[in-house]
């Protein structure tokens, strides 16, 4: 049972949980999932490890906690995409935002130590790709209405394929952002604003 | 200096070199850069420590050697591509390939290690961005002539842009191999190849 068990009045446990994923975030990127520790994460969040435990049981469930956060920010997205009059031209509108989060380079690199656990730890595996179906099905839903206002009846896979293509493009923007720091973010937004045109109105 | 110090035969020094940077990948990949020790790399290539100093100097001159490979690949594609007849029907005739290798679980697990790593150590970062810079360079060159024979003459910022698709696009897989294992590899290719189309026939 953690030491500080009563239970946090919501705003001031939304913030201190804010806290703690951010100062987890820090220690994660910067010292690797393995390396980071709770007492690490404890101090530079500015309270103590049995705090921590009140929010989260270990480091995996921190991790679903960020991962949960990112899907959320989705979510919304497409929320908000499948309301749009023009659902093609709303997502394009969306790619420059899209593109500056990917680039950021703190969230890049802890993206990418996340992807890296879990490509050799199963239960941070787990966590991101219940995630990700999650995420594939709102995308399946905002596009299949997006592709059918602009005629095209496609079938599943093609849908599948089209987030595949997206998330790629976007994900990839977390390696480009490593190997590339200097890169010009506003020719990259044109040609992906271009590329997303092509790829909703491709025939396939 | 290593208790191995005679200059072994080249191709048996060839082999014992890839024997070492295939034991080290496994390392990486399934224990983070951090995780891995040279000891248990000995251990899995099946030979002493000394043998690994002898060829590397340390964990991160591994490292350099497996990016060194990765650079290999790309600059002998490009040099293929250039000397092609139609240099982008050349190109989508890579892309089932190179979603293949992209998506391969182990390649892009210890690929996302790498980059992990470079978020934290400016040492790896040095690496994977000057092996970048050689790789960019020589899709430019390709690209230029590619886009020149389909009457474009583009400005260095838009060459550079289509790099950072291309690249965002195929580095990106290594994500969602992990992400979405499952996913129907044939519809990626072939809406890859329709991306990489128009991606090439844009004018921007």
């Amino acid at each position: 049972m953690p030491p500080d068990s009563a239970p946090p009045d919501p705003p001031r446990a939304e913030v201190r949980r804010a806290q703690i994923l951010a100062a987890a975030g820090d220690c994660f990127r910067s010292k690797g999932f393995h390396g980071a520790s709770i007492a690490q994460i404890s101090r530079i969040a500015g309270m103590s490890p049995g705090h921590i435990y009140h929010y989260f049981e270990n480091k995996e469930a921190i991790i679903a906690a960020i991962v949960a956060q990112d899907l959320e920010h989705v979510l919304a997205m497409t929320a908000s995409l499948r309301v749009a009059c023009n659902m093609k031209e709303a997502m394009v509108e969306h790619v420059a935002d899209g593109v500056e989060r990917s680039l950021e380079p703190r969230a890049a690199g802890l993206n990418l130590e996340i992807l890296a656990e879990a490509a050799r730890n199963p239960h941070v595996a787990d966590i991101v790709r219940s995630a990700d179906r999650v995420c594939r099905g709102s995308l399946a839903l905002t596009l299949r209405d997006l592709r059918r206002a602009g005629g095209h009846d496609d079938d599943e896979a093609t849908i599948a394929g089209m987030i595949e293509v997206l998330a790629a493009m976007f994900e990839g923007l977390a390696s480009r952002s490593i190997r590339n720091p200097e890169l010009d973010r506003s020719v990259v937004v044109r040609l992906f604003e271009g590329a997303l045109r092509d790829l909703l109105s491709q025939n396939p």
